[in-house]
């Protein structure tokens, strides 16, 4: 069988200002080598378009590199193994590894992990049993100590990462209030995901008016803030955190198109000093956390939602792109909340 | 023996805008009844003067009532039982309790505590071994979580709270940088307390001099930051925090006189969303914490604790003011930073 070895990958043509535009980015045609001693060279079936993807687009210091210009843009990806070099791993095995904006990679076979048989369809290796859903899980249960009883918040409820954590907390008692950016959206999060209260954010002009749909939706008070989404959403809850609530600092996507990855935004009603002065009077615990400091808890998180995943308990929402030249628009959509559910690229 | 029912007492006269003034408050003179069923008439020997207790002249809600117009201002204090009408407590007994800027006070028994005869002087009980030591203890300890050959920062050094925190946290084999409001406070903070290193912030025009500075003196970066004190030294240590420091937030003196409890200060450089975003990169740990919350765990501090000031290995500061009208004097005098060491009113 002769090998194909010409594909397509998308590059960093320029760093944007603001939201992404199309121009930004470039698609490229190469034609990669026979892999060297070690290497697997794999045939990507889909990869994955996360919002954390904004920031290594900005050539700013962070807890990563950004992406060079010209250089192919990160993303988690799956795919089948055509030649290997290895003998770890062997042509037909099915592969996770971090292959970029792709339709095929090499890559050094220490870098992949297996997909075992069992994960079907092999994307939920992307999405709700990836990364995406690991830092759900991980940031729940390590930094949010959910108790039953207790009132959760998470923003951009309908993906991967919000669609796990309303889930898991739902399991565990807790009563679960979503924010999304859609009425259909909220609509999904209460059918499918269960949430208890769902609020669609672009219903209301400011953090005042959200703060107060809120306060009505949890007379209580809010023990545990999820946030990956920064902004009005950020300055509605802050106020309304319980006694030693936990606030689980996991992303801001709000932010990401403010400038410096977000350090850049500017806030309305909460100061530094206002926020700094809240964690110490209601004595909150705030977490940040990137999930592959955490990757040798990775199979202690299969082994616990897998099974759930596969009888329906934790539902979840793939949204398939078809094609690697619909990566940059369904990528900008992203940060714009078009998407639904765990965005995908099928090339 | 007659008892004697006249005593002064120190009431709030009007509330504060930003600094306290001296005519804030009000000296009088009470008389009075006999103890109730249950309660003891102390006689007090001495009361402490604590920065929180400029959040209680505020009518801002927090996480403790402000005192009302006419009423008593906030102390621990201690003394000797003069009067009882309580089964558990003697007259002669030595006893702690919140009584207040007062030379006497009925209290209920059930309120205070019994100091044991170890502890002497029985000062120790108000300061090193009393909430302020077991503030920078408990921090410490389940927040900062201290390992051998990390860098702590601490701001008012020479302050119980400081000085118990470098004085732990150098045992434990951490590099201990304490801040400090004088040349004089250094000297001492180096050659009592042992800190590794003492920056005086007066010599600091903005938080970036401070900043500067303080990387000189910590250049693989600061793993602990307890914060006490806000403000300069907030805005200079933020960005020099390593991965996975902990942020202990325990006060911030110097934003208490900046209105609604300090969350009307502004601050020069770090904005929200600049601070929210070094968390997440960062991956911090931040934690605010009221001593109060766990008196069931004071007696396992002095346990801890009160051997290692008996024996000296660790010190303490006493700064005794004689007479209680000299305690307004001397309150204004603590929230600019004029005492060294623990401040106590000896009435």
């Amino acid at each position: 069988m002769s090998i194909e070895r010409n594909a397509r990958r998308v590059t960093l043509a320029s760093r944007p200002t603001g939201l992404p535009k199309a121009d930004n980015f470039a698609l490229e045609t190469f034609s990669s080598e026979a892999p060297k001693a070690g290497e697997v060279l794999v045939k990507i079936s889909h990869f994955s378009l996360d919002p954390y993807m904004r920031g290594r687009m900005d050539d700013v210091a962070s807890y990563a590199a950004p992406v060079n210009l010209g250089g192919v843009m990160e993303a988690g990806a799956i795919g089948r193994v055509e030649e290997s070099a290895s003998d770890e791993v062997k042509v037909g095995d099915w592969v996770y590894g971090r292959m970029g904006w792709a339709e095929a990679a090499i890559i050094d076979a220490s870098l992949v992990r297996k997909i075992p048989a069992s994960m079907q369809p092999k994307s939920l290796s992307l999405g709700m049993l990836g990364m995406p859903g690991f830092t759900g899980w991980w940031g729940l249960t390590q930094h949010g100590r959910p108790k039953a009883g207790e009132t959760l918040v998470v923003g951009a409820v309908t993906g991967p990462v919000g669609s796990m954590v309303v889930q898991l907390a739902r399991r565990m008692g807790l009563k679960t209030i979503g924010i999304a950016g859609s009425e259909e959206k909220c609509g999904i999060a209460v059918d499918k995901f269960g949430v208890d209260h769902c609020l669609n954010h672009r219903m209301f002009n400011s953090a005042a008016e959200l703060q107060s749909a809120l306060k009505d939706l949890a007379p209580d008070g809010v023990d545990i803030y999820f946030e990956n989404v920064g902004g009005k959403l950020f300055e509605a809850v802050v106020p309304e955190m319980n006694e030693f609530g936990r606030m689980v600092v996991c992303g801001m996507i709000s932010w990401y198109n403010e400038g410096a990855l977000g350090a850049d935004a500017q806030t309305e009603r909460i100061s530094v000093a206002n926020l700094w002065r809240t964690i110490l009077v209601k004595k909150l615990s705030v977490n940040g956390f990137i999930i592959s400091d955490h990757l040798s808890n990775y199979s202690e998180f299969v082994s616990a939602v897998q099974p759930l995943v596969a009888s329906g308990e934790i539902q979840y929402i793939e949204d398939v792109v078809k094609g690697i030249d619909n990566a940059p628009d369904a990528f900008i959509g992203l940060l714009q909340g078009h998407n639904l559910g765990k965005l995908i690229v099928e090339v």
